[in-house]
């Protein structure tokens, strides 16, 4: 049984919440700011996790804010692996790693193993499919998976995940090819190497779910059904502007994908403040790890309704 | 002044050798390796570095290596690149990162300042002209330098690096437009926004020397000219199968690039001793990290000599 099987099933049970802990040391309620940011940030992931443990499918960890803040940062990031992984649930680390197979090798060796263990990594696909194959070994002998960047939800995805191409290589005739498609047919044949027990390979791919508009909302439909084997780690909701809405396009018989969101969860303690006319930062901020992590557990069980409702709407 | 104006200078001065510690720990003598592996890397590369740094143009320091030792690993990383740089000279982080705007901005902190600081980044274009930009801000305040994957060294770079575009923006028409050249193409232009004092702008390009028949010499002859401004990070030579023709293929008026080379540095002592007919690996090899970084030494003026001599027979 792969990660990616256990995942489908955590959607199944808890709903397509992914809880990203990109926790910059700001997310966290000023008073519970002491002198060491990393312990500060481990302190209040942990209270989130508690908080959102049966309402998240699973967490991802943002590397880039841990590393921000050297090593003891790292140290933080895998005591925050280490914890989800006790509690029994899955955790995507957000490393966006892509590099010939000799170096590939190392970092599978770093992140599906030893002290930054995880269950699930992103890759980057640049360099072509000798960077995504030595992790994709981990699938058979440990059950591991990954979510290779295909379709992102960043302003700069038309820069080049958006060009079309010419002959490439087994993509269907007559839909506009572009690089992003040709990423997803690799994906897809990956994925029917290594079929899981519901529908989708071991490896999927991450589809960004930005504000969609008419045209734009079709391709979302039509990247769906295009690559039907491919579980997605769906980027881009609330801070990034995604609404539910967009996100179930990307989802298939209410399952086939989760839905990260990071920002609008970590700092959901700040909207709540405002809109009770209360103090939102500095010394007289009143909020603790306690009402930031339940405001947190608020704030993802409304997503989670939000995104079943959009679904069922479709 | 940029730091790849600097670089300039040092390949100048030195050669073009970028010597690459990507020290795993089968790569020290075998009676070196103690308790730790990450300190046994630490100390083999301080012998390279003092054996290497008035033949080294710079040091190239793969951090997939150190990860896959976990929190020790990156503490000798960390340590590996104080150590280079407090001898003066130029260091590339090779972490190959790219993500949205915000966690760039992240990663910035992450390795150009605090423990992790160095003196160029590598990244990777997938995602977009925003995930390169927040790095970019960098050259100004702080002189740092990057180089972006551009056409890479493995196999796998014809899986999409190498696929032909229709009407990618920007790119002069009558020359066939592969997804590399249209990342050429906009480094050009933020090369072009920040230009050094030699020609050069504050960030380059990784262009690979895997070894070269007719089409694939002329193809690379083609990048050099078509971009210019545009200093090089050159991987591929050595054990990866370039030669020091292929590498002189894209430098410019006997300077505008950097030639990686690792494994057959680092392990330079195992084939000196193998053409002895001596123990190379094993309790009785008596190879300790004096004679290998010697070794090392040898390799890179062979390959420096190499490599100049081949720019001046083009």
């Amino acid at each position: 049984m792969y990660n990616m099987d256990k995942l489908y099933e955590a959607v199944a049970e808890r709903g397509h919440v992914c809880v990203g802990l990109d926790t910059a040391i700001e997310y966290v309620p000023p008073r519970e700011r002491g002198s060491s940011d990393a312990g500060a940030v481990l302190t209040y992931n942990k209270a989130l996790i508690e908080a959102t443990i049966d309402v998240a499918a699973c967490y991802k960890v943002q590397i880039a804010c841990y590393e921000a803040m050297g090593l003891e940062g790292l140290r933080a990031y895998a005591e925050t692996l280490r914890y989800i992984r006790r509690r029994g649930v899955l955790v995507i680390a957000d490393i966006k790693r892509g590099d010939i197979s000799d170096t590939a090798r190392r970092y599978a060796l770093a992140h599906f193993g030893g002290d930054f263990e995880a269950d699930f990594v992103t890759l980057s696909p640049y360099m072509g499919m000798d960077s995504i194959e030595p992790w994709f070994e981990y699938a058979e002998t440990a059950g591991k998976g990954a979510f290779v960047l295909m379709k992102t939800s960043n302003r700069g995805m038309r820069d080049f995940e958006y060009l079309e191409l010419r002959n490439a290589p087994g993509l269907p005739a007559g839909v506009p090819s572009r690089l992003y498609d040709a990423v997803g047919n690799q994906l897809s044949a990956l994925a029917r190497a290594r079929p899981g027990i519901h529908g989708y390979g071991a490896f999927g791919a991450v589809a960004g779910a930005e504000p969609k508009s008419g045209a734009e909302r079709e391709e979302a439909a039509a990247i769906r059904s295009r690559y039907a084997n491919l579980f997605f780690l769906i980027p881009g909701y609330g801070a990034q502007g995604g609404a539910a809405e967009d996100a179930a396009l990307l989802l298939r018989d209410g399952n086939g994908g989760v839905v990260n969101a990071s920002r609008s969860i970590l700092r959901a303690w700040t909207v709540e403040l405002k809109a009770a006319g209360r103090t939102h930062e500095g010394p007289d901020c009143e909020a603790d790890n306690h009402f930031a992590a339940e405001a947190a557990r608020r704030a993802a069980i409304a997503m989670r309704d939000a995104i079943q409702a959009a679904a069922r709407d479709l």
